[in-house]
């Protein structure tokens, strides 16, 4: 299935919604599809100027590797080397801190992943699950 | 002034509905801050993979040169050797079409762009055009 | 729909047996899915080194645009500043020149493109059409 | 001696054969020539967007270093700062965890390298290294 612009904006709508409710620091927030290509995006007044970068790269991490960059953040630090040539060899196109979290369907097909930068990647994660959940789609890791 | 994510967010709005009006294309719109970083970002259903990228390389052109891409393009055509070294010089970050239209506050100072692909050229600087005017902002270029 | 890794291995053998057929030079083919990431590639004995990179640049292109390069190739003959901006805009991910076909399912979805490189592009591109018709899939552009 | 298309395809079937057997995660699998271009490529369904990317890094730092990324990984962890600043002088196109193999003939000469992507390093190396065997070629590293 595909994921449609009103699910991305209702994702965003969302994950802006849960930042404000825990007063978090401005957030980024991107929604890419399947194949990692911008669906919607928001920045907030006061996020800094390379939260779009910092936010994709997150999103099109765990859609290119199928999994949260709060995963793929604790593989790095087992082994570094490996996870900065992975960086090198996808031009960047990886960010490794929680806050990159895969959107899937029912039959846990990856169907696109959520960006979210600005505060603690705990808080960009937590905000980013609520803006899948406030669409009605599964998410990768309960608490 | 400062482009507010709300205020974005209506160009957004008032870009898709217009294009829906018109019945255009399936389109994608960006809206950009003074210094050409994204604020916001929708791409409707059935809008290619790249009318992202498009979409950016319009608003960024018009942005950094302070200009809107239509005029742009008509100098483009004029003196093709030199925009293709500007397209280098700034690392394909200008599209020759129009579709990037300048945001200017009452005293005429550059807060932002719209960028819009995805119809023909024409359209989609009418559509970005409607978006900026349901934000209450004037307009580059008067009919 | 997702091509899978099966189908696009058909149309690899469907296009290298057309081109084998029609004794055209040696070729590249690739074929990517509806993000335009590569499924599968081969490149047959005696093409030149940067044939993968011209065929996915035309399958990148195709799938990117959503329309066939040869649709492409004639737009930007008659616009080329635009799209040689549109070039730079989407880091070199598109070439003007037949052999790039976008697959598209039973309801006219894109679900992939094919890319040729080797011959004249009109021959590459009816070896890819070849290629799509062997695995089953409606082509875009009839003859 | 130049590896050619058959050879390289048969490498993918066996590589892909092992995996199977050994019930891997879906697999990339990439196989160069001897300049570190594509030959032939095939990305199981189910295997994650940038394990092409991840494979050609394996494949290409083999080729490239003359040597197995298992070896080069090793290598890599007694002096990271040499090997982030390979990795940046050569582009990202290499990687560092087992998985990327070379290919010799009799005389010991480089005529390519496989790279596998999707499992653990070891396991993808394994499957490399019967990919490469079912073409009946000499490998680099003996168990």
């Amino acid at each position: 299935m595909t994921l449609t612009l009103a699910q991305a904006q209702t994702m965003i709508t969302g994950t802006l919604a849960e930042a404000r409710a825990r007063n978090a620091k401005p957030l980024a927030v991107i929604v890419l599809d399947a194949g990692a290509h911008p669906v919607a995006f928001a920045r907030e007044d006061g996020a800094s100027l390379y939260r779009f970068d910092i936010a994709r790269a997150k999103a099109e991490g765990a859609a290119g590797m199928d999994a949260d960059t709060a995963v793929l953040a604790e593989r790095a630090k087992g082994n570094p080397t490996f996870f900065q040539s992975v960086t090198a060899a996808v031009g960047g196109r990886i960010a490794f801190s929680p806050g990159g979290v895969v959107i899937r369907d029912a039959a846990g097909t990856l169907i696109g992943a959520v960006g979210v930068s600005g505060d603690t990647g705990e808080c960009d994660a937590d905000c980013a699950r609520a803006g899948i959940r406030a669409a009605g789609y599964l998410q990768e890791q309960q608490p």
